[in-house]
């Protein structure tokens, strides 16, 4: 048995598709042009609905999400901590939805992030917090969702149907759509001409393919992977070990820089690969001790972070300088999508359709 | 070369000191002392701290912590969340150390929880809070270090010095601190008879050892695992992940239950053990579509929790009923704490010292 595609042979009693990966593949090209939609046609929109919740003065901000969605509110908390100045906090949804928690959440802004809309804890939790006085923003890729009907506001990521089975497209969609949100919170201008950038400098990560196809080669056969990061590089961090762990089945552990340090760091040895996200930036700065512990164990580390950085490492890819920090993360995770598909390939799997997996995960 | 206590062989190039794993298994063993304390000397002052607390009429709750200390954050945010009403989160510390972010914290009641008071972000960022106008709360194993000072409140834990690397007795300590502190915050009784139980329940648990060891062969050569709960049993699967990370090396990813559906359970075949905590009551009850789904993926699947549960498991530990569920908590560690100490004997290794880590982790 052999894949059609390319003649090589496939695994004994694994069905491999015609084309396997070929939804991601095309899901994770769009992402420039999702970008761009989302300056063009969504900015106005969200720009006017940062100004109405504005208005209302909201003190605190509750983020709610799953999977994928749970790593862009994480990035929302840094923007929301560091560019508002507001307190955030992700909220333990089970407290709502197993066991009844009712708190007050007058002045609270509570954001429901979901690709689908559709997961039924969301909106129950979404439904409550609305009844208890928040005021509720759902950011799905799904204006006829039943999260979007259920919450006052609502942004659209614009990111068009996602098919394939891990998030990409609308995971960089619903970055973009809360760093304006945010951006419109504190009466921004939409971030200017960095933020228009960004569908450019994506589309010339996104065409260093080959590089990224030499990195997997680096994993096709690790065991565990430890990935860390630190500040507005941690959601990344985190969005990488979910997507390589959904679509390889490698265990990757994500870990904040300054966690990894008390306690995680006995696990790194010279077999076990380390990437490092190193944001351009503060978040980089404060990651330099970590990275000079890793090496002083010996610790296979690859860097994405600007090309000095990728030069002092084992391996890596460089990332664009001169990047704002707080948009840098919605470049860095491009690679990193690509490396967990290209590992996946190089494993005889299929990055399209992950065992066990549906695309609307229903929990209540 | 041979393990001068057992005469068993030593695996080549390591150091095996004398008594590998001594202070560890003493320090778990004063456990049941250690809560026994704090419910006798502690609680007093705990409950007049909580009424002070109160008093000033917190609307919001933020928590800061690492390491073990932040899963003990993360089970005093389920109980403000379920017992209080009120909103809470979780502190991304960079936020402040590494941006400089200067939130309004009025009415924002900030606790910071570490069994040393020593890292120097704990004590810079509450230093920062308090500037901010927040009420600020130290939960520390040590009343005279820098953290206690720079907080207007501390509540010590009173476990005694903790020497072995891995965190156990200063967890269960924190644990049943924070619920003080919580049900004091409530106007509670202290949680009356089912609290007062707490020590004995330990105890009993404690010493049954040798059904750990025999769990404990069934991991000896696991290559990862995965680790599950929902609610009051998420920050047992998340500190049983990070002791076992820490002494066995073996890479362990916590998920709650609902986020496991989202993606790493992909992860999860028939040669990937997972373990389950499985709360009694609604946490367990909000894990079983969960346990399902993992039964029906033919998971290794080991549980502590009922005895039910356990037989219904391809094995398990099982816990003692009608403990309610907010306070199961402090007793689920245990059986983990101690199956990360035999995996890690079983292994060669030393669980008191684990490589690469230093008892007080000065993070920036």
């Amino acid at each position: 048995m052999s894949d059609p595609q390319t003649g090589a042979p496939t695994p004994l009693g694994r069905q491999v598709p015609p084309s396997p990966g070929r939804i991601m593949a095309a899901e994770m090209a769009e992402q420039p042009a999702v970008l761009q939609r989302i300056l063009d046609e969504g900015a106005p929109r969200i720009s006017a609905i940062a100004a109405e919740i504005a208005a209302r003065g909201p003190r605190f901000v509750l983020l709610t999400a799953r999977g994928t969605s749970d790593n862009a509110a994480l990035y929302a908390k840094y923007l929301i901590e560091i560019l508002l100045g507001k307190p955030a906090g992700l909220t333990s949804m089970s407290t709502t939805t197993a066991y009844g928690a009712k708190p007050d959440l007058t002045d609270v802004l509570v954001i429901t992030v979901s690709q689908s809309g559709g997961s039924p804890d969301l909106v129950a939790s979404t439904k409550a917090a609305r009844e208890a006085g928040a005021i509720t923003l759902a950011v799905t890729n799904n204006a006829a969702s039943p999260l979007a009907e259920v919450s006052e506001f609502h942004i659209d990521v614009l990111a068009g149907p996602e098919k394939a089975l891990p998030a990409t497209k609308t995971y960089t969609a619903e970055l973009l759509a809360l760093y304006l949100l945010v951006d419109g919170l504190r009466g921004g201008d939409g971030g200017g001409a960095a933020v228009k950038a960004l569908p450019g400098l994506a589309a010339g990560i996104l065409g260093r393919h080959a590089e990224v196809k030499a990195l997997a080669e680096r994993y096709r056969f690790a065991q565990r992977l430890v990935i860390t990061s630190r500040g507005y590089g941690y959601p990344t961090a985190r969005e990488a070990a979910l997507k390589l762990m959904e679509t390889t089945y490698i265990p990757a552990s994500p870990f904040s820089g300054a966690d990894l340090l008390h306690g995680p760091l006995a696990m790194v040895d010279n077999v076990s690969p380390v990437i490092a996200i190193v944001p351009e930036g503060k978040g980089g700065d404060a990651l330099q001790p970590v990275l000079d512990r890793l090496r002083g164990r010996g610790a296979d580390l690859v860097v994405v972070g600007q090309r000095a950085q990728v030069d002092a490492a084992s391996a890596g890819f460089a990332l664009p300088a001169g990047v704002p920090e707080e948009v840098q993360t919605i470049l860095e995770i491009l690679p990193l999508q690509q490396l967990a598909y290209e590992i996946t390939i190089a494993r005889g799997q299929d990055p399209d359709a992950p065992r066990a997996l549906a695309k609307v995960t229903e929990t209540h």
